[in-house]
């Protein structure tokens, strides 16, 4: 199964929206077929690896990170190539999260003779395909925010500069993280400070898009900004509010500029309702590389799937500079969201926290939780 | 010398103003003799070693990581105990730091016919006994500044609740670093917010002490504070200015606080001033707790030696919740303050990242510099 995952993983970008699938079928001990799921629209995983197998697939196991498919989609179903080829055992990491169909292709499987144990490396897998599993299951896309910060918890100076808090390094990791999203997220300060083209700009990670979405309830978006001129403005979406000038819509519009109205919160583009809106347009990985207004109103919403936090090894200071999560602020300790599950990783002198807010109302589940192995979970006493 | 610099540590803690010393003494690839410097006014490590060796002493090589002394203090020269131990060769890792009897030690021995080497593992030697050559070269205390941090840069919530941000395990270190303290200095809004102890409590490292020095230019410190109430009120030292008001200097100074009036700098107390003042009390060792103004300052200052900052897997928010960083700031990134030779420890779910901030001046030094090995040292382009 590791194998499985390992070869799943080949696919990780390229498969949107569809999950990232691997499979190993082996025979007598030995590795007779393999395969992953290469791009979306094209043949599954278990179908290449029952190819390279040809007869060898006769009373092999199978084994595949995902419970195989039973219903015709773009391709024909996995279940019926799998009897036809003679497998004997189906070995699963997860089923599949549809409701309608899960199940469907172990019951199948299970009615033709074959032998199928699931829940293998559930958890590694489940983690794997965290962005098709949350939006297949709620239509939301996965939410990741990124920021970069100083030792000191700064993100810009106290007069806006944040060119460049981290190193080389550390911003190429940034472009492999924009490369893999479907849209980027920022708020329309982070846009009138620093002008960003929000495009992917990396060796070997060449590809149009993703969307640039901008948080700008009043529309103050200025129609030289960098991400309407310096690529293709089609790519490029404004999350405004009836507050917005019909005119400057207007013009933003004719710029090539989706521009989405949508309804207000506390005065401001409603958070919940933008990303709903996105997951309607088939995006499921956002990354959201806001200021700390727009990063905390998101974690107030329970939207924060994942957190990726950068650390130089710089001193700034400053009490008016800006910190990755601002607003109103949680007033006690005992309040506090939990990051769980945080991996650590480093590029050159810059520290990358990765991990998983908890969300409000999963606190009570989690506070008294520690982690275990490799996780730095602590719970609060 | 790796083992001396094992047995030199050994005697931390309990030296100062001392430095730790570690001697080894081998012979035909045997170690005869090992010893380390115990506490101030006790014998050397080299006393310790020549005394195991007895007579295998001659003929043997002595490896110190720090040069013999010549002169005679509490003790007798152990340079004339080697010399008549009839050892055969030293290899010393650093010289002493002390102008006026640095080589002496050296030239004394070569001058009996022993053979010496010197700067083995010389930079190690260096940041073992960082604390005691600072303060004998500069007369002003190594200062050492932690703080603890959620995972989004703050270091108390809006409402300026701070306990407890870290987990038990990264509080009951900071107790050892309050233990290898000469001193504890903290502004007077952690003393009113908090109402802190600042006494070290842990079991295995009792001890009286450390000297509480609270920074209050205008002398508010209540009489009833816990840092006069609840242990030896001897041990507090009030810094303040000539702002403070002669009655309340007065009854602070009848409950037996030590009230310190320094010049002023910038309408507060001067902090050069301040370390010169506990230097001259003997305190070579300072360890500051105190709030994102006073660290600040302390930086601006140049007075920052180290920095412990803990960080915690928790997010709070809040653009005014305080950092450990605050005050003015520095406007530009490429003036920020680089923190070299971070080194990262793990306390459950609590990271400790530890490191030297590079004082002004030294910037043109080291901003090029690259680290290697674990270091995690960046470069600024």
């Amino acid at each position: 199964m590791w194998m499985a995952l390992d070869l799943a993983r080949r696919g990780q970008g390229r498969t949107s929206p569809n999950p990232v699938v691997g499979a190993v079928l082996v025979k007598d001990g030995e590795v007779v077929g393999t395969g992953y799921h290469q791009n979306a629209g094209g043949p599954h995983a278990e179908i290449f690896a029952l190819e390279e197998a040809g007869n060898r697939a006769r009373g092999a196991t199978l084994y595949v990170n995902l419970e195989p498919c039973v219903h015709y989609g773009k391709t024909p179903p996995c279940v019926d190539a799998i009897i036809k080829a003679g497998v004997k055992k189906v070995v699963i990491a997860t089923e599949d999260p549809n409701p309608e169909v899960r199940g469907k292709g172990i019951k199948k499987l299970r009615e033709n003779g074959i032998r199928v144990k699931t829940g293998v490396l559930e958890e590694k897998a489940l983690r794997l395909n965290e962005v098709f599993f949350k939006y297949i299951q709620t239509g939301m896309p996965f939410i990741t925010v990124k920021a970069a910060m100083t030792l000191d918890g700064k993100i810009a100076t106290s007069t806006g500069e944040s060119r460049w808090i981290t190193g080389e390094k550390a911003r190429k990791y940034v472009h492999k993280l924009r490369y893999y999203a479907d849209g980027i997220v920022v708020g329309i300060r982070t846009v009138l400070a620093d002008d960003p083209l929000l495009t992917v700009r990396l060796e070997g990670y060449e590809r149009k898009g993703p969307k640039r979405i901008v948080v700008d309830s009043k529309a103050s978006l200025p129609l030289n900004a960098r991400v309407i001129t310096a690529s293709d403005p089609t790519d490029t979406i404004l999350a405004t509010t009836e507050k917005a000038p019909l005119e400057k819509r207007k013009a933003l519009a004719e710029k090539g500029v989706e521009v989405l109205v949508l309804p207000e919160k506390n005065d401001r583009v409603d958070l919940k309702a933008l990303m709903k809106a996105l997951g309607e347009r088939k995006m499921s990985n956002i990354l959201v590389e806001g200021g700390g207004t727009l990063n905390y109103a998101l974690l107030e919403e329970n939207l924060v799937d994942k957190l990726y936090i950068f650390i130089a090894p710089l001193l700034i200071g400053g009490a008016k500079a800006q910190t990755p999560l601002a607003g109103e602020g949680i007033k006690s300790i005992k309040d506090a969201r939990i990051v769980r599950e945080i991996e650590l990783k480093q590029f050159d002198g810059d520290l990358l926290l990765i991990g998983y807010p908890e969300k409000r109302g999963d606190q009570n589940i989690h506070r008294y939780y520690r982690g275990t192995g490799d996780s730095v979970v602590r719970a609060i006493s």
